[in-house]
């Protein structure tokens, strides 16, 4: 398993983390395969969405604000952050990944994305590559 | 990597493929193991669902076009699909399955669904599959 | 494949299987791999979240009654569990882990949970591992 770690600087954010997991796969020498990118945090998940127009990750940003506000009337949890903990089950802890030819099999205009649902943060990303057909 | 085509029809839609994904677990010659369907677009996502009696998504359908309208004030992204984008990274750009006595290990009602929501669109779809125990 | 029996207790609730998915690997004596949990149901979903405070969970289940209501008009499917088979799209119908040291690699405040969003039934919970690196 590789680890990665990665600072956050807003509540709510996507940093593109395509860069950490390209390396990850080139340091495993694997040539096909399955790659799984984990956030081993409760308030953070992993997405896969355009990083190309940036208006699209702050357009998820702003449907997340409204779908999920931070304050619900009857949340009970003390630490009020129940909505990073919701958004992290809707988007999800992972993302299953190929890896074709050694590198991260992405389209056009795909990247990796941490969510980030409760920061500013010290984030760890977890790698882990299994070989494949 | 195996690669198919798939064609949609209509702006928003759940194409079943589970018929491609067994096809590419037959090809892979894999009796055991993990296989993971990955959509390399931005605006189609993948999931599995029941695909028995069709009102089930005929319903998640209409539940996203209200949770996720296609306009929604603040939206900045120019190309006006924001809503496509957001209900990918809801559903996710892939689905992690099991592949179990050399087939695809599915419950009695599942199917594999390409959830198109921008098209109607010439999609491809990714299989990959890791043996496994 | 190994296969595990849960028993749900209420129509919507989130069911701690870490201990089921942590015996699993164990049994499969992979020491560094991906891990894959499944639903075989359509209305029964995977997800990782906090399992120490439990308002975490209470606060999910709030949301999701809120963001996806048992009867919305104009569902159509006779069954009258639409809302359950949305939430697990949403969800999703499996999650991807890591497998290092031949334990589940976790987050310190995470667990794997079952999410029954049409109980109290009798779920399976499959799990496969595929060694990695």
């Amino acid at each position: 398993m590789q680890r990665y770690t990665v600072n956050t600087q807003k509540r709510r954010e996507l940093r593109d983390v395509t860069a950490l997991v390209e390396s990850a796969i080139t340091a495993s020498d694997i040539q096909t395969g399955i790659a799984v990118v984990y956030s081993p945090h409760t308030t953070a998940a992993l997405t896969v969405n355009e990083n190309w127009d940036l208006h699209v990750v702050d357009d998820f940003l702003l449907y997340a604000e409204q779908a999920v506000p931070r304050g619900m009337v009857g949340f009970q949890h003390a630490e009020g952050n129940s909505d990073s903990h919701i958004l992290v089950s809707l988007i999800g802890p992972s993302v299953a990944l190929i890896v074709d030819d050694g590198r991260l099999a992405l389209g056009q205009w795909q990247g990796v994305f941490l969510a980030e649902f409760d920061g500013p943060r010290t984030r760890e990303l977890w790698v882990m590559i299994s070989p494949g057909t």
